[in-house]
């Protein structure tokens, strides 16, 4: 169950897309996105990923170019006949703010996630905000997993509220984002939130606030651990930021190996530190370009800001 | 210059007023509020503190009743013929936002500050939201002060910006809410308006966020250090958190002293702990209970619920 590096490898299963995103810094035009490729790439940092999506013929050579050279096992990477899955949005100067200008969903409407016997054992598992019945399908897929943490979006959430609770009930870590945490809930305070959507199933709640940070629940009942976003004096592109803090996250605990209190405090950081990368360029740009010292310096800094000392 | 116990006294100016609230939770009349008020209650926790501010005569016996027994000397609170100053706010279930639906200055209109020949060398002073003319008054009258501390408001930024430059260049820190801080620095981004507002002439620049928490610079150029707000299961009443947060952060500053940025930090923290109190009832009604045992074991909670370890 453990590699060779004293490390858990992770199975994420999610989207890997082409986006189209403007904003009022610039404009990029078929660049590389998607929930697992953010994912993969973050957590790759921490442990090997074993990466289960579906690109179109179109996508081509730029598997090698995005995750080549990397502890990401492409294998699970199936090309269909058609082209990628498609995102169009728009960004005003309010960066938490975007609209959706078009989804195609193409080769990933015959989506079926299919787990090789070698990897139904995965130890971490992580869900990208896909359907719930593919979650479903990818959990019945694999043999008693150590953790299994997921994501979901407003979509499930109006359209398939049934199949999303089968799923909430099935996995140890739940990664939302505020809006929907308030929508799942029916809670307008993420505290009440989170201790509702505790009880729906995930033993950890992870609410991800942009810009404003993280809250998660720890295992003292009622007691939180939370931590802001890093002030950036610019951030430029936040597509993907989520799906990079839930790579840094889930990586961390998949190479520690554990979720205490302290590990979960430290994941989240890390989650947090891949994040504020992600945000400083378009698309996956600032992750290609990314170097282990500067995780490492960026934690360390994120520890000078927000530790204090008892006198 | 220091007290008997070793804490430097602070010299508080700012308003006493009565407040109607009303929000979706319940409604309360005359009661109790006004800058200086929260701020007095909150930094009495740490040090002794030298109210001026004025009333009107119905305000009569609700002075002891609020700062008696306390250590708020009140000796500079000026009684004036007519009525204290009333302010009316209503809140929406987002408490972040308010509407005013009156301010009454009454006595308030002509209030002079005048410092006591042995307040005059209060080694701590801070200067409560009022008009930038009152304020430069204030500094006219004190004599080499250890460090000044200063709030101001849209209503100064817009209508007085001369004088609140005069007053930026005389104070050491200003305690500024997120918006007012974008408004003064023409920055949306609060780093860059951090960064500008300091450039304007306070030292140190700290941006209260509400529910979002506290963003501070540092004496590390380009560096800050940041909080959450206390993840609460229930805001009651926002109204005075923002002074209440200046009084904890400004009295713990008295009480150690310097300015040490691990003193900031912990200041911060003191500060967010007394707000994240207040906003717990109507009024000052939470403050007038709170306990010292109880303002610490806050404070350890928020570290438990922030600090992480490397590994």
């Amino acid at each position: 169950m453990v590699d060779a590096h004293g490390k858990s490898p992770i199975l994420a299963v999610g989207s890997v897309a082409f986006d189209s995103i403007k904003n009022p810094f610039g404009e990029a035009n078929r660049v590389v996105g998607g929930s697992a490729t953010y994912f993969s790439l973050a957590a790759s940092f921490f442990t090997d990923v074993r990466l289960v999506a579906v690109v179109g013929e179109d996508f081509a050579e730029r598997g090698a170019e995005v995750f080549g050279g990397r502890s990401i096992d492409t294998s699970g990477l199936q090309v269909m006949p058609g082209e990628t899955f498609r995102w169009k949005g728009v960004y005003g100067f309010d960066l938490n703010q975007r609209e959706t200008i078009y989804t195609k969903l193409n080769v990933f409407e015959d989506f079926q996630p299919v787990i090789s016997e070698e990897w139904r054992t995965s130890p971490f598992v992580f869900l990208g905000n896909i359907h719930p019945k593919l979650q479903l399908d990818v959990l019945d897929q694999v043999e008693s997993p150590k953790l299994v943490a997921a994501d979901t979006m407003n979509l499930w959430i109006e359209n398939t509220p049934d199949d999303l609770a089968k799923v909430l009930e099935r996995i140890d870590i739940l990664i939302i984002n505020d809006s929907e945490a308030r929508e799942l809930s029916r809670e307008s305070n993420l505290v009440k939130a989170a201790r509702t959507l505790r009880a729906m199933g995930p033993a950890t709640v992870v609410i991800k606030r942009g810009e404003h940070g993280v809250l998660t629940t720890t295992s003292r009942d009622g007691e939180f651990f939370t931590a802001p976003a890093l002030p950036l004096e610019e951030v430029f592109d936040p597509t993907g930021a989520g799906d990079t803090f839930a790579g840094g996250f889930v990586g961390y605990l998949a190479a520690c190996g554990n979720t205490h209190d302290s590990s979960l405090a430290r994941a989240i950081i890390y989650g947090s530190t891949l994040a504020s990368f992600a945000v400083e360029d378009f698309s996956i740009d600032r992750l290609l370009r990314l170097e282990q010292r500067e995780v490492d310096e960026r934690f360390r800094l994120f520890k000078r800001m927000t530790h204090f000392d008892e006198v």
